[in-house]
């Protein structure tokens, strides 16, 4: 079995293992009690805040475990926007963040409050004047990724966080996909991050609020955790979570070189060995482990399925592998294309035997899935000179695998007419466009779904 | 070393111990994926569900995971208030429960919502009818705990879910001291719970929540545990928290016959042992485990650290012990003695010998305690021809103290005024009356603190 979805949940370190059994039997009582077992949980809760500080480079009492990274960014966005509320009303993300940041956006706009999504470019990557052409007087917070889940590239952070300092506005990263590999350079204010994606234990995510951040947590009041994440403290995993961050680190520098080169291989060779692939997401600015590709005229799921079957686990940005059925956010934003999409996320110590087999086994899966797909000839017809392509009611792939067979009807300088009420095809024709080198005219309402028109420059 | 603050948090038990380490292998990943790591995780989440529901006696999909008990109630009366709106902004919950509900009412009447606490009598139980009677047309919800976590009192559940089925309004039972003795019975709507009180691990709390109950949660939006307790699963954990419970409740009849006698013992002994003290609670509807008595002219926090270093581990709702120098919300509400108080619980498979040796050791330890206090003799005055006792700036137990000493000197028929800015004067010095058999006058505004006043009776 070749598990290559590391950045979902890693596989639980040796060492977080070992810690957090060690750690049952005295990290079980309440830290806030002055008794024995009381004073033994408070002293490996202290030792763990301490040795969380020194891996992320802040200070002791700024450090915050929650039960999850994504409680970790919904307790940070919302005492921060609280914190700042006087200041303004106003949120910068960037389009690419983690659903934890969108969603939390979302509630702050249902209360009223206004937010800027940054876009990104083709690989990915926010541009800090982006964030800089957002601010403004009434901006609360800016938050941005340290690199991005999906397709892990790495964003400006020490930039971004540059541009909101000499603004005066805080910036919380979301470190949850590179803590492990080092900590967050620049002037960052808050920080989340998740200790299960590096080999942690589930159960446990760090805040970090800097001091002089004006932060003002929300919810019931709750004496632990300074007041920032209510509960009882789950010592055994945070001290799991802790003692699994130093030891990745320490193996940090050497592995990252090691995976770096694995994704590389993946990246050269899966579009020589593919046909109509797309590799995404920045091929030199990313995180060492991640690769992410997507395949023209695959379904996504089937894709899964079949690579799951072949003892590789992997995850997908396509929307049959959504419970809504939308392509993932990300690829959206990117402007890439969404079908059979595939992200490899290598664990550390991944075996390289393990990702040869992968690229063995990739080329005759896809081929598979293409050959089995066999959808009959697209209903077509002319109107006004123009060929339209009825793709109405069906799904990724299909709509775009009928612009592909139809194309070879439109002449130089023909356009065709793709009727689709798929939220996929909306990326995805514009997707095939560019990898095809064709021109993607636009889209337009039509009486069922939308019209997506396409010209024959070639 | 004898352990006896069960209700605050139990050891570990074995079977949550066996079952958290099993499942760390197999626990791991993300169980929304589709792979194998995947379907595992998801395998052992649904059948930890599906037992949860079992022990609860609800449905597996009425069964939420949350990260601790605090989470559930959090979340649960914040979702069935929201899920509830139009109906009104009404809470009813009683005057002694855990913190995270109190708490929970207080973010609701910040927001504009309006709460009433339902009084308890001196045994610190409700009555049901004091539940009938808070209902108001615009009641969303009522809470009320399953039994009292400082003072062990069953509270009266099935009564008061009746009055409120009656009346179409949800009850939510905060099961957190019983639900690893037995089931709530009852038509309640709502229940929530935490592993670590029954031995379960950290990390791991339970929200039931009906079905046919409106319930809206808040917060950002999350696919996880059917969008009731964001971010990603702490499987090994609730895996270790169904076991341990199935564990405990195989044990629970006859543990609690000996836990119960266990308790009855110190509840009968101690008075005859310790002079001055109040035991209190409810002597016949408590809890097996949980004993709670107060002691005269004793501080509370010495009390704990002179235990400590006998080697019990006990808590106490003394104001000394409180960060905010205020006696414990609980005894105030039941209106009984908090100086020198102790709370007694036991965890299941406590020893009678160490109970044995509680009785042994208490007594010389609340003598030697009340030796050293030697305050000396207080300030007083006489003025319009009554006593006034001066203990201004002066802490608990020191103005009870002071009182009794001065009281020899007062003649029957007479008063004496204390004059106190101490926040357990209020409680004590009532409690100090009611357990000499003396006339509590009242209490009055004075130019500094507050004024007490005692009439000698007898």
């Amino acid at each position: 079995m070749s598990y290559f979805d590391a950045a979902s949940a890693a596989p639980l370190h040796p060492v977080a293992r070992q810690a957090l059994t060690a750690s049952l039997d005295e990290g079980w009582a309440d830290p806030a009690r002055l008794y024995r077992e009381g004073r033994k949980a408070r002293m490996l809760l202290d030792a763990a805040r301490e040795a969380a500080a020194e891996a992320v480079g802040c200070r002791a009492d700024e450090v915050v475990f929650t039960s999850s990274g994504t409680r970790a960014v919904h307790t940070g966005i919302a005492g921060a926007l609280a914190g700042r509320r006087r200041v303004g009303r106003h949120l910068i993300v960037s389009a690419v963040e983690h659903s934890s940041v969108l969603h939390s956006a979302e509630v702050f706009e249902a209360d009223g409050g206004t937010v800027t999504r940054v876009p990104v470019n083709r690989a990915g990557a926010v541009d800090p004047s982006g964030y800089a052409d957002a601010l403004r007087p009434d901006t609360a917070l800016a938050v941005l990724q340290s690199a991005n889940h999906e397709v892990g590239t790495v964003q400006p952070v020490a930039e971004a966080a540059e541009v909101c300092r000499a603004a005066g506005v805080p910036l919380l990263v979301d470190a949850a996909q590179s803590l492990g590999w080092g900590p967050v350079e620049g002037a960052w204010s808050l920080l989340t991050a998740s200790a299960h994606k590096w080999g942690g234990p589930s159960g446990a995510g760090l805040l970090v609020v800097r001091k002089g951040v004006r932060f003002a947590a929300q919810g019931p009041a709750d004496e632990r955790e300074s007041g920032r994440a209510p509960g009882f403290e789950n010592i055994p995993a945070v001290v799991a979570a802790v003692a699994s961050l130093r030891a990745v680190r320490a193996e940090a520098a050497q592995e990252a070189v090691r995976l770096r080169e694995l994704t590389e291989r993946i990246r050269a060779r899966v579009p020589r060995l593919v046909p109509d692939v797309e590799v995404v997401g920045d091929p030199e600015r990313r995180l060492p482990g991640i690769v992410t590709f997507s395949c023209l005229y695959v379904d996504g799921e089937a894709l899964l399925h079949e690579l799951d079957r072949e003892g590789f686990s992997v995850s997908s940005g396509s929307s049959c592998t959504s419970s809504t059925l939308t392509p993932s956010h990300v690829l959206k934003a990117m402007g890439v294309l969404s079908e059979g999409n595939v992200r490899v996320s290598l664990p550390m110590g991944a075996a390289e035997e393990d990702v040869e087999r992968f690229l063995e086994v990739l080329p005759g899966t896809v081929a598979g899935l293409r050959e089995k797909l066999g959808t009959p000839a697209p209903e077509t017809a002319v109107q006004a000179g123009e060929l339209v392509v009825d793709s109405l009611g069906k799904r990724c792939p299909i709509p775009v695998i009928e612009l592909a067979r139809a194309f070879g009807d439109v002449p130089v300088g023909g356009t065709v007419r793709v009727l689709s009420d798929d939220e996929a095809a909306r990326l995805d024709i514009p997707a095939w466009c560019e990898m095809r080198g064709q021109e993607y005219v636009g889209e337009e309402p039509a009486d069922k779904g939308t019209a997506y028109v396409v010209r024959r420059v070639r």
